[in-house]
């Protein structure tokens, strides 16, 4: 299987020197080990691939994951389930609570087309997902979200958990299917604690739970817990980025996307201006120093950004880089990156292989 | 003259609590005031009005800035500039300096349609800008950039800004027209005394100054060193931020652009999750702590994000929001929170008027 075969690409056979700046370049080869590697894992272990698309958005790559052999995919919003089950991906999973009228009519056609699982902590949301099912007229799965320590929602004890379940399971239109989390990093051992305590309570009241997802790049190649979930969320691991090196979850040569950017000014012996501000590299930290780094060249910092403006940290190099020289720049935070633009371009090493559109940009609703 | 007059909405006749969150609802009363507001102190004052348009990206404010009284536009980047030429916009300021044998030929294509008037601060950009000016077969007006405080990119040096004014004037293709510089927010005095130095001595070697292009948002009431500029350019002032109310550039009520959101989860009595996060309210800072806050609740701050979800401080509040709830938060930075929406939607008052395409969204090529 190649991962070529799933692609079309536009504006092929340009070097990079040709390339517009700025613009993400992603390298096809390590893409494709980031992804092999991970779905290794997956079947050594037994547990079920479900990578979340938020990180690519390309309808290309979920279907190249589907190929190789992942279960289905996750989605954040029904604007990106939408942008899939139109591209022919037949299972997904929605991690986020619908709410609203307008969105549990756009939850009701997905549920008619393919196989929609999504989540719920809270009652609001048990009930509407409730009359989504009847209008689709076949009943839609429902996950327990859990807050296993990330504080963010979720059900806040397994006994929340099990009182949800009784309610999904008592409401018509749905299903109870088991339980979900995003587990915060290094908070594993707490993870399965709470989800075994949940799924136990649950079995008890005479409910099943088919399916514990868990999830999150920084600790997918962590053991501790690992063996509670019978399905694995992880996003970011396709692209990786600097964030995820700082978790230890990848390291550079793992890291597929970097920002083509041109040094437009070099004011100073200290600082270059390149063309890559916060509209291209976001202004997400994530614990880091600067906006992104460029590995080629020390890992110079971006220390500063204005919206089409980054400051190049060039202080510690001995050969300045010159107005018109081309950096690529790896990011902190991979994701919403490539959320910004309406294309990105795939390379293999400094060949151009073209542009694809990003189908699932902005789809924030 | 009514700003209704320049828009043509899609999806028009719902109300507010009709909308799929999260988007953004604009105050086209409050844009207008803002607009008329600045347009009449550029008057008052005598200094041409140069709006940017990189907040709003939107052909229709443009226009009406235009029909207002402003002399032009300014933009980040061409795409941006093709954007609005395409619009009937024909007098643009580009205030970034252009690289590249593609984007030269953009400029040319670009300077044959319409009056195009650019920046460089140094040799190889002006080199540059002088063939595009021999391919568009007319001269294309150059400003040199200065750095007059900000540590940006910009000549270092009233002397240097000459050395470039010469170099301008001695290329074929274009031609000096005069200076420009983002001065950096309370340093207007400094700004003043390097662009009336440059000034004087380029015209001491017998070049003619015609434009001094200063801007910004947050001084753009101080009066301090204003009369060096003949023209301003101000983005922000369009819409207003909390960045914006910090520098003392606005308040609460000259804030048209809010972010509508829905509360999907109360997990406990201290946050409420909302469905914006940093793929919609973005992570800029700016010196300020959390990410957005909900006027109407006491300013409650949007203390964390992740990518969707947006995590409301709800711990000071007496009435707790509900799932299902919906609250309007006014983000840090709102330039780019516009460019991350395909459509925005206006308002007037309760009323919806209806979405429009942002014209220049993720134009930053």
């Amino acid at each position: 299987m190649d991962i070529l075969d799933f692609f079309t690409f536009e504006a092929a056979g340009m070097s990079i020197d040709e390339l517009e700046t700025p613009v993400p370049v992603i390298d096809i080869d390590i893409v494709d080990r980031n992804l092999r590697r991970w779905q290794e894992r997956c079947d050594a272990i037994g547990i079920a691939n479900r990578p979340h698309i938020k990180t690519h958005k390309l309808a290309a790559l979920a279907r190249y994951q589907i190929a190789l052999g992942a279960r289905g995919i996750t989605v954040q919003k029904l604007g990106e389930a939408e942008v899939m089950a139109e591209a022919g991906i037949d299972d997904l999973l929605l991690t986020f609570n619908i709410v609203g009228a307008s969105k549990l009519r756009r939850l009701a056609a997905l549920a008619k087309r393919v196989k929609m699982t999504v989540v719920a902590d809270n009652s609001v949301v048990v009930r509407g997902l409730g009359e989504a099912g009847r209008q689709a007229g076949a009943d839609i799965g429902v996950l327990v979200e859990c807050d296993t320590g990330g504080e963010r929602n979720g059900a806040q004890s397994p006994e929340e958990a099990l009182a949800l379940a009784r309610e999904i399971d008592a409401t018509p239109g749905i299903a109870y299917k088991g339980l979900m989390t995003y587990p915060a990093p290094g908070m594993r051992r707490r993870m399965a604690d709470f989800l075994v305590k949940a799924r136990d309570l649950i079995d008890a009241a005479g409910l099943k739970t088919e399916v514990i997802s868990i999830g999150g790049t920084p600790d997918m190649w962590s053991d501790e817990g690992i063996d509670v979930g019978t399905e694995y969320r992880a996003g970011t691991y396709i692209y990786c980025d600097r964030a995820e090196m700082a978790a230890g979850a990848c390291d550079w040569d793992d890291c597929a996307f970097t920002v083509l950017s041109t040094v437009v000014s070099v004011p100073t012996a200290d600082r270059a201006l390149i063309d890559a501000g916060s509209k291209t590299l976001t202004m997400d930290l994530l614990g880091l120093e600067g906006y992104g780094v460029v590995h080629a060249l020390g890992d110079a910092p971006v220390y500063a950004v204005n919206e089409e403006h980054g400051y190049l940290d060039i202080s510690k190099l001995a050969d300045k880089p010159a107005v018109g020289d081309l950096v690529r720049i790896t990011p902190n935070h991979v994701c919403p990156v490539s959320n910004l633009f309406d294309r990105v371009v795939f390379i293999r090493g400094d060949k151009v292989l073209g542009a694809v559109k990003v189908d699932a940009r902005g789809m924030v609703q």
